[in-house]
């Protein structure tokens, strides 16, 4: 076969997407044969074991640096699906979150206090007017997506510009952060996120779709019916860029573009990426279409209490790293995951071989 | 029926057990009514919302302390029935691995560091023999323990002494602690813990007994013949103290021993304690039969990949923290649990209230 021309060529996500490279093989290597080295049993870190050999990649080093301090960008938008009373929680409520982010009152910042990070705060579609503030970058691309569920949720040029404001947020944020983690506010997004978890995985809406924040079984049938019928729109299994922007632009959300661009972007700069729950999942497997290369550079957090978020990682193959049946967003999942691959990268770092230690190793 | 008598009373183990209260129910309400209010939908930080109730029960007041710096006490010791080829790895190498230890070259010191806690080693009964360092707390109880295949692991006069030098760690420890953490090492101790969880649960050998640090077939058979072995000559699930003590002396470690007493120590002192995976796991049995209100301060940091860790913690009614497939041991798990216990008291602590933030709530 002929090789495909460059997506998006001369776009910011074109040059993007083309700046992605794989992790670093040898540096992968040499982490392996240090880990085995090193005074412990071998694979007796477990998965750890595979975040410091990943991290190795990422960073083209054995050992890598440690991830930190990190940067979380908390990508905000409305949802015009919030019409079909998908969610008992006003849609006020978004831009009244953001307030309490750029307060310092929600959990994602006393999680950001805990782990040294940066709390960014990005406004991609938020419906109600804010006031602009320190630690608040305004790239609205409208106010809130249309109706995924009576027709397409934004244009191809919405979601494209949407894209490309997470990718310029990777862009600031990631020279100086050791790695960057996804954030997420917009009151109904689990339903676009569902949705979307539908149109990338071929999965049933009723599996994919979940009780978000804590909806009664009246609500979540019409929340199934409205996945349902949206899905039906997009053809199933975008297999190139070009539909993958398509069916984000038919059923996603603002910020589940932002966050596709955000992967994207960390990857463009060899930074390692936390994934944290059900919208980041979504974002993820259009990222995923895009460039598949990106993933290369994510960790996903923890598994979401959130029905579909489990079907994302597994067809995106990553495993998580806490399962702690959390379904808050904000980020707060992928923060409380961000110790451990400090952990694992100091580990790689700084733990003693048998060699070096005088440790004898085990026989046979 | 009757009160039974106070157990092992006028011992330090005797008042240790008289001085563990349970946890403070009304702090725990006071912690669930605060996180039903703050700024996040109810429930929505799931296991984390059980951890920051059970640290205010534990604090006795609403919202807990912050439970850093941590302290972690790894408690090194040898096994008899090492001599039954149960492992590839030298005896020498527990000695080595406290070498290791106290010049901050294993994965516990990287952990450790990245946690920003201390490390206390404590020898309770390493065959070779060590020389006094900075960090060594010397309370060797006996050379290793006598071979468990053969007869009793140690007299009830030993066991009880280990029991003691725990508690005594976590007497001295737990004033300057947010929290305590159990580390271990010992080679052949998982041969210990899984005859242990049979005698405490009843479970099958076969399945109670995993491959440690990495055996092969035969080895995994002969362990499995020498705990089904020795647990044919315990009384199957100890009921009182007393027998609690018996069956851990029969079988046991004097790390297990030393660990059962930091457990009770640690609750004594209404302190927090990081179980870390196997070993801890069949110490907790332990102090669970001497003094079942003690494990209300514990918190199982992660599920160990060894096979009776599991059975333990599903007896004990504990839910591990972390599932990152384990098998080190040092306290590692525990540690790396450590920032989400520490999240859950921040979140408790700092998030605002909707009252407070002008958060509309949900409606319905």
């Amino acid at each position: 076969v002929a090789s495909a021309p460059a997506p998006f060529a001369g776009t910011l996500l074109g040059t993007t997407i083309a700046a992605v490279a794989r992790r670093d093989r040898a540096a992968e290597r040499a982490a392996r044969e240090r880990l085995d080295r090193m005074t412990k049993p071998p694979g007796s870190l477990g998965v750890l074991e595979d975040v410091a050999a990943q991290l190795a990649g990422i960073a083209g080093r054995c050992p890598a640096p440690l991830p930190t301090p990190a940067t979380v960008a908390v990508f905000a938008a409305d949802h015009g699906v919030h019409a079909q009373g998908v969610t008992p929680w006003p849609q006020e409520v978004t831009g009244q979150m953001v307030a309490n982010f750029l307060a310092g009152g929600a959990v994602v910042n006393a999680f950001a206090a805990e782990m040294g990070a940066e709390v960014v705060v990005v406004d991609v579609g938020v419906a109600t007017p804010l006031d602009p503030a320190e630690g608040l970058l305004d790239r609205k691309v409208r106010r809130g997506t249309a109706d995924l569920a009576e027709g397409p949720a934004m244009t191809l040029e919405e979601a494209c510009r949407a894209v490309e404001a997470g990718i310029e947020v990777a862009t600031r944020t990631a020279p100086g952060s050791g790695s960057l983690v996804t954030g997420d506010m917009g009151i109904a997004n689990t339903t676009a996120s569902a949705a979307l978890v539908c149109a990338f995985t071929g999965a049933d809406p009723a599996a994919a779709t979940g009780r978000g924040t804590g909806i009664d079984d009246p609500t979540w049938e019409r929340k199934v019916g409205v996945v349902a019928r949206a899905v039906r729109r997009v053809p199933t299994q975008p297999s190139t860029p070009e539909e993958a922007l398509a069916a984000l632009a038919e059923v996603g959300g603002l910020e589940h573009a932002a966050l596709a661009g955000f992967v994207l972007g960390a990857a463009a700069h060899r930074t390692p990426v936390l994934l944290d729950g059900a919208i980041a999942g979504a974002a993820a497997l259009v990222a995923h279409v895009l460039c598949p290369a990106a993933l290369e550079y994510a960790f996903a957090g923890h598994l979401s209490h959130e029905a579909g978020h489990g079907l994302a990682l597994v067809h995106l193959g990553l495993r998580p790293l806490l399962g702690l049946d959390l379904r808050l967003g904000e980020g707060t999942g992928a923060l409380l995951a961000l110790p451990l691959v400090t952990s694992a990268a100091r580990a790689l770092r700084d733990v003693a071989t048998f060699d070096s230690a005088g440790v004898t190793g085990k026989s046979g």
